[in-house]
């Protein structure tokens, strides 16, 4: 049986002030906590039905707490709990810059939606992307919310937060000008994805949800880029307005690695 | 002030059952409600604070009622409600098989979550496609969180339900065997979208969140397509498993419009 104790630490870890003063996070569901006891994401406790113990092998070194259904409602986010809840240590990454010279790397400035930011983590890991820099007003990475979007993704994508202005220009120091990666941002106003073209490596910035990408960020885009909206050939006379900013990063990563065949 | 009949009324159209006995829906928020206001979508009563009514030209045929924000969060669907309730007719429309001939059409089969059924309307809009035919399991589309996350595009996209297998039936008899009309289907064993040949019309069938497209239908599928992974590009090791169902839905809308340039 869980002590008030266990219940109030666990429940506390939904805040952002107590994950990071223990540096630890909280994930869900047998899916997601199975991928994360095989990755390189270290897990320190599990509470769990006796269902998931009886199926699921786990680490000695995982301290594990048999839990009622009962209990694992009463310390779990998600409205439908599903057998187990894992505290997760929050993992220590230190940025390489120079790992990002030939690949392509998601940017994203503001992402305020936490199912948003998941789902671009699940993207990103589905089209081999490793590694997202979001803005420091991005939604926090372990936000239950985002963890249980990612569904997974969080143990093989790396997201690191900085100021961008600054990041885009320590980059382009790093790089020199020799050989500067280039910095695409989409852009109401950015030519057409389809017919531009796109190289294998370099930077994809993601504006906000809502004002898209800040006057501020905006001289560090090298290259605007913009999905076209098909919306004309409805009879109906309106316009599609926008697209949600996960979809839009979907398609512009679709773009950017179909020209690989 | 709203009378306590007039506040159980609006709040049992959250429901299926009243929303189908009464054959109206609700839909909140000013951007979202202006939209309606100014399309084919009867609305016939809005509920606003004297902001809303102040800034926005409202026909005089739609009854109205001047509310206090007080009032309106009693009344809302929503977690922060937006100057505005409208409650809006369902509109009666009969699917012509003829006008699905030279089109891109979306077919949804069992598409579970409301976000997910209102965001794939959004980019049907996006990509020109005006009609969307989904199986009688799917989400339904006058549920409040269809209607808030298709950002208006409710009433520019047609969203037909029906028995998917009998659909195609009818709609091959229908077309004759001079001319079938190609039938996509979205599954893990399909061709890579990205090198096959995609014709400009024809049916896009998107199946389960979970299940994928079922054993029943699988036999109405000509072409099968896949958007293949690129997530061992990464020096993870692990892959990621699947896409979210409206991000699938993207990425294959995209790839079908792209061909046009």
């Amino acid at each position: 049986m869980l002590s008030k104790s266990q219940i109030q630490f666990i429940k506390s870890l939904k805040l952002k002030k107590f994950r990071e003063e223990h540096q630890l996070f909280i994930a869900e569901g047998k899916k997601l906590v199975n991928e994360l006891i095989t990755s390189t994401i270290k897990v320190r406790q599990i509470y769990a039905t006796s269902d998931f113990f009886r199926t699921t092998k786990i680490d000695a070194s995982i301290e594990r707490f048999e839990i009622k259904e009962s209990e694992l409602e009463r310390i779990s986010s998600l409205t439908s709990p599903n057998e187990v809840l894992a505290v997760c240590e929050i993992p220590t990454c230190q940025l390489n810059m120079d790992s990002l010279k030939d690949k392509l790397t998601l940017v994203l400035e503001d992402i305020k939606d936490p199912g948003n930011l998941g789902t671009i983590i699940r993207i990103a890991d589905w089209f081999g992307i490793e590694t997202i820099i979001c803005s420091e007003q991005t939604a926090e990475l372990y936000n239950p919310k985002v963890i249980q979007a990612t569904m997974g993704s969080v143990s093989r994508v790396q997201v690191y937060y900085m100021d961008l202005p600054a990041f885009f220009n320590n980059q382009s120091e790093n790089a020199g000008n020799d050989n500067p990666q280039k910095i695409y941002g989409a852009l109401l106003e950015g030519d057409n994805i389809y017919t531009q073209p796109l190289s294998a490596n370099g930077f994809i910035v993601i504006g906000n949800e809502s004002k898209g990408i800040s006057e501020n960020l905006l001289p560090c885009i090298t290259h605007k880029i913009n999905i076209p909206s098909f919306s004309h050939f409805n009879s109906s006379g309106g316009e599609a307005e926008s697209l949600n900013a996960a979809v839009a990063t979907s398609i512009i990563c679709s773009e950017f690695r179909r020209r690989k065949f």
